[in-house]
């Protein structure tokens, strides 16, 4: 049986474009870390950082002259504001708020107990088991923008899901853009690494959407780091008001590798990057009360032999579990995590630290999870086969957090032991009957068959069985549908942009 | 730098024969899955099984007659029972008890908020690198009793860490245990599959710690499954009489995967597990109050292709935390998960899955953890290579659980905003010079270097560091000193029984 069933297995036959759920509706309770008394000790080193240490906004006048106009304590570029009115001002962003697509039944919502899968974002290399790795390209990035389209699992496709290194830099957004916004109708984000390509994605956006649905929806996010420690500079400021300005998303992430860019301490750590994105958070508000904002945090460790950051470790761990508590307690959405590694290529390495780390991430609450699949090389490289390994396990996570343990009549099953008697068994009863078919999550890449089976169907691992699935998923890929006016609307958009823009590749 | 400090690298540099504590106590607060209301459900329907279902207790006469004469309502071989007074039973077992070891200062104390780490059991295959998939036998289980004392994140050797198919299986339990006592100085398990073999477990045990401190102390414990559904054979409660009896611990598991050994459904199973395993608990409280007893708790899902089953998935991984919970609620210690996993080898599903079901088990505060390293194929076959990997990652774990997030003024690390300034760097500030050594766990099997230096060392996957490692372990293995009088009196008796036991292969 256990034969014909393999033999029956099409390796791209769970890729769907029509996913039960655009996003997770969690059910499952948060995990609180902290005590009361841990929590007021993290609380207040925020409001120490906010108010005596203060950030530094560096240059960009502008963002300084808001601050001082609305009252901050302005020295140089450093910004100290009581730390009341920062967190007033944080009040005014959404709790949750959504993201619409294109195809409104894939639209997101981000916050509260809604949680969001998105891959790997900025790596410039890419590696697949029959190529290697190598820079990434255009060509890369389609296919990667298709998997994450065509993947149930994955209910965002981010942007930069590899660099495509191909292409100018002052020209990439373009192309990516482009790409994100034809080949998938599920939610992306938009460049940020200046002003005017942040613009180009704003106004990309505006003709994808139209200038009324764009008005009134958050249709398109930033995401952007922070310099830590306490070190915001102009391309923060000036994402945040270019898509906030618009009524649309960012998201800031301080990025701390604990020793380095913040103290060697995760507690310390967590409430550094609290501070810069509440401070963050605040101007968008200046900017734009109501602005959707995500908080981010990115920790992660270090090798003491190498002194290379380490991922999928206790203290990332911790702190993604600790956040997740401070950013609910701060009524923010949160980005953190990811499933992570440092690992080179997809070896148990890769995927014990991937586990960890995205475990974490799951149970911690993160609302918005970039870097859910794809990642290795910590952030350097892309993933093929990753990518479909990583995604295939962010279905079980979502059955954690989606259903819970349902406690009912029904799942108390009492009628199925009035059926079956001590040392029989429930295969063929009436309650097993009803509910076989969804009991259990079945992922398209673990292999559960004996090692007879497994060695007669020669003996493929993981990383093979993930090589033949994501090109049978390319095989059976169909664009969706997307009113041809405004495909070359934004192909004319693209062409004039990059006659306007001169060709620089760094 | 990075190239010189591979170099340095040492494969077996972190095996240690005296770890920094003998057992986790756990300092992270518990996660509850389950709301009050959620809690109170699951208790009636474990209520419900004990007094309305009822349980079997087949083939042991004197079971039985014990019940009976206790009080309980036997019809033929069904024990039905008032919950209220089985719940009383189950209290009069230690919350938290001691399992001594011949070395006191690997003692390891089980229940309440500790938890204690120990190797696969079962296997009747083994594989390496080298050697392939074969068949174990007692040099194999030797070297793995040696690597499991060596391990510094293994607080428990288990007993079967592979099954010495090359001796009679009449004879088996002689063999392992005089390797458990004499390779090893960390706590074990005593054998279960005959009343004679756990009586020869506990006779044996006796030489090595002496009478007096047998009569005093918990030194060795059984590990035995109930017959799922609802069915308690002979094995267990002749194992309890044995075990219990003398003072010794017993951990009793039922192993249900869900619709088969229980309802298709993860609420059912559960409370089916509590009412099996907290029926044994009242029997072994009867036949001795105060017996150390470990609630155990085995839940697989299925694999609707092959009907095999399946290991960390959502379904067991949710099991893990409801189970813990509830354990908790009944006061009683908890053996439940472990790094499982149904891959063949030791590639990125193995992984995925070993540590999705390791971190749930982590985090619900699973007691006693048997499978915490070197399950491969479903329990079928014990891996070299998995058993360092899997132990390697415990050490982080060991780390979550243990500390937590210290919130303390050292870890705010207030005097290090002082030193650096915005856009600056920690490296070098005081603090971090204070807390650098210690503030990250270093994985031995993990590779953080970049990708030339990783290349330029051979590019090695994990299983071929692995294999590195526990070789080098192996290396330097020292025993551990025990009395030349003692070693002597168990080889005579090991020589003595294997004359009196007819040699039986089956």
């Amino acid at each position: 049986m256990a034969r014909r069933a393999r033999n029956r297995r099409d390796p791209g036959a769970l890729a769907s474009a029509a996913p039960p759920s655009p996003f997770i509706r969690r059910r499952l309770p948060f995990f609180d870390v902290l005590g009361e008394e841990e929590i007021a000790r993290l609380e207040d080193q925020v409001d120490w950082i906010l108010q005596e240490v203060g950030i530094d906004f560096r240059d960009d006048p502008d963002a300084l002259r808001l601050w001082k106009e609305a009252g901050a304590d302005v020295r140089e570029c450093r910004v100290r504001a009581p730390a009341d009115w920062i967190r007033d001002l944080c009040a005014k962003a959404p709790r949750e708020f959504t993201q619409l697509a294109r195809n409104p039944a894939r639209s997101v919502t981000i916050g509260g107990a809604n949680q969001v899968f998105a891959p790997i974002y900025g790596a410039p290399f890419v590696r697949d088991l029959e190529g290697g790795r190598r820079y990434g390209d255009l060509a890369a990035l389609e296919k990667l923008v298709k998997l994450a389209y065509m993947h149930p699992n994955l209910h965002h496709t981010g942007l930069v899901i590899v660099e495509p290194c191909d292409v100018p830099v002052s020209h990439r957004h373009l192309d990516m853009l482009y790409l994100h916004m034809t080949c998938s109708d599920k939610p992306h984000l938009g460049a940020i690494t200046e002003m005017s390509r942040a613009q180009d994605s704003v106004d990309m956006a505006e003709i994808l959407h139209g200038k009324e649905v764009m008005d009134a929806n958050c249709v398109i996010m930033g995401n952007v780091n922070t310099n830590s420690p306490l070190l915001v500079d102009k391309v923060v400021t000036q994402s945040i008001r270019t898509y906030c300005g618009r009524g649309q998303g960012i998201i800031v992430v301080p990025f701390i590798l604990s020793g380095a860019m913040g103290p060697v301490s995760t507690a310390a750590s967590v409430t550094q990057a609290m501070a810069e994105a509440m401070i963050c958070c605040a101007y968008a508000q200046l900017i734009r009360p109501g602005a959707p904002f995500v908080l981010g945090n990115f920790l992660s460790s270090m090798s003491l032999k190498s002194g290379a950051p380490t991922f999928g470790m206790p203290e990332p761990v911790i702190s993604n579990y600790a956040i997740g508590q401070m950013a609910r307690r701060a009524g923010l959405p949160l980005r953190c995590g990811g499933s992570l590694t440092a690992s080179k290529i997809e070896d148990a390495q890769a995927a014990y630290e991937s586990a960890d780390s995205m475990h974490s991430t799951m149970l911690a609450g993160a609302n918005y999870v970039l870097h859910a699949a794809g990642w290795l090389e910590g952030g350097l490289c892309t993933g093929f086969e990753k990518l479909v390994m990583d995604a295939d396990r962010l279905g079980g996570y979502q059955k954690v957090l989606g259903e819970g343990l349902a406690v009912d009549d029904e799942s108390l099953a009492r009628d199925a032991y009035g059926e079956v008697r001590p040392g029989g068994h429930f295969l063929g009863c009436a309650h097993t009957m009803r509910h076989y078919a969804g009991a259990f999550y079945e992922p398209a890449l673990s292999d559960s068959e004996n090692v007879e089976s497994w060695e007669e169907g020669g003996g493929k691992d993981m990383r093979m069985r993930a090589f033949e699935r994501w090109n049978a998923m390319l095989e059976r890929y169909e664009p969706p549908a997307l009113d041809e006016a405004k495909v070359e609307e934004l192909q004319d958009y693209v062409a004039r942009r990059k006659r306007e823009i001169p060709e620089a590749w760094y």
